[in-house]
């Protein structure tokens, strides 16, 4: 079963982009599913096929982890009372109570404490910035994979970093043992297809790629080009143009009072169990 | 094209999580590639086919990213003298010099600091450790798309978290600018068939799974039995053995004198300049 329309590259590379002569093939349906990306913040009422969860997960299982040593888990929340208690820490974003399902994604070193405590092993490197760093990104590649999967089977998602304003508060909701914390967190359902948005613009290639050194220089060069693509984006989708990306962006690190009190986050993780040394 | 050979999902789940009765259904290609996932250390002298990486970055610049920041950048090192030393960096691991492409993944606040300094605006939130997180997801997030792309075309990965034993002769090594520093490597070229490695088994679905809170009693559970299934798969293998699974994870993670530099993380980062607030 794959639900998702199929799209040429060509057209997809436009749409991320811009119009171009793009010269690249060795199209496939799994690349044809990645390009196709958007996030999707509007859900229909419809809910998730049987197994789509347990698939789901077989997916994230199924992403490399440091060592093998798997230093994540995730939480997958379903009751509505506890969607809005989620939502109402993160931001207030409502569309999280109309998604079917909320994945709360964790890095998760309680695990090997639990292992060290049984077997009477020292587990000293869990006090370092490096594990927190591992289960970080263990995290973020087992969810990938995972909104890969579900956006293969016609699923919509949207990763939800607000769930990091109050870690304490969504440790607290979630029931998370010492050296656990929220990653992020992400609403799967199905797109509802009038609120559909479009795959939006990225910046020009030579501003991400680098070979063999960072370009320095490359930055000045493509961002007025990329505020001009952006504008043109929000104007064809006749959505509220944001001002020009590099200031609207600059405008989301002024300082920690636009952090959504984010700016304390080395306090609560020392709080949930994490050292940092 | 689509060069990997598609198996039955119940062969897949069955390699992943030992045999069961297995019964989701719901497969597609995307998925089959997903869980088909193996890391590849060996590599035969093919090259890559023109224009593979550019394809690989396109799919990577389709994964999410917070807000639109884009805060990530990844260098593509070919130049085999330059592999070699980073090899010397990561823990001489040798098959880094043998695949033809090595990608050092970034996270990368750099191009915020130049847009804020070109527009004369503050950026003090990249001065937090929440920004570092961002910026390592963001990382985190584009490279698992290229992963998957270059496995859809039957290429090979392996991440290199070596890359981080030694930030600041990395960060020379590639020419990084202040606020930018390696997440992880990433090996990418054809297996070599004869030294294909076989699916991993991973922890059971209940161990990483968690319905609506945390399970803290699941792992005194599910471990032991991981344990068994780790030992039968690398006597299967004919892989050298690790001893209990738990027991070799608690070893990696004993102590600072295990984490090869990796416990000098923080003062390498503030060096590099990240103040980690």
């Amino acid at each position: 079963m794959n639900n998702h329309t199929p799209h040429a590259l060509k057209e997809l590379l436009d749409a991320r982009y811009g119009k171009g002569p793009q010269t690249l093939d060795s199209m496939n349906d799994t690349i044809d599913t990645l390009m196709q990306h958007r996030s999707v913040r509007a859900f229909t009422d419809q809910p998730l096929a049987p197994n789509t969860l347990e698939l789901l997960i077989a997916a994230a299982q199924s992403a490399s982890t440091s060592s093998n040593l798997q230093t994540w888990s995730v939480i997958a929340v379903e009751d509505p009372a506890r969607k809005q208690r989620l939502s109402d820490l993160a931001g207030k974003q409502a569309f999280i109570n109309s998604a079917p399902l909320f994945l709360v994604w964790i890095a998760d070193l309680a695990r090997m404490q639990s292992m060290g405590d049984k077997r009477e092993k020292p587990y000293g490197s869990l006090d370092y910035l490096e594990m927190m760093l591992v289960a970080t990104i263990d995290s973020a590649l087992a969810a990938q994979n995972a909104a890969i999967a579900a956006e293969s089977l016609g699923l919509g998602t949207v990763y939800i970093g607000a769930i990091r304003n109050n870690l304490e508060g969504v440790a607290k909701e979630l029931g998370l043992p010492p050296r656990a914390f929220a990653t992020f967190g992400m609403c799967v359902g199905h797109p509802d297809p009038a609120q559909l948005s479009a795959i939006k613009p990225r910046l020009p290639q030579a501003s991400v790629l680098h070979k063999e050194q960072y370009n320095v220089g490359v930055h000045d060069q493509v961002v007025p080009g990329y505020n001009d693509t952006m504008d043109a984006f929000y104007e064809a989708q006749k959505m509220k143009p944001l001002g020009a990306w590099d200031l609207h962006s600059l405008n989301r690190v002024r300082g920690p009072e636009a952090m959504a009190g984010r700016d304390g986050m080395v306090a609560a993780l020392n709080k949930l169990g994490f050292a940092l040394k």
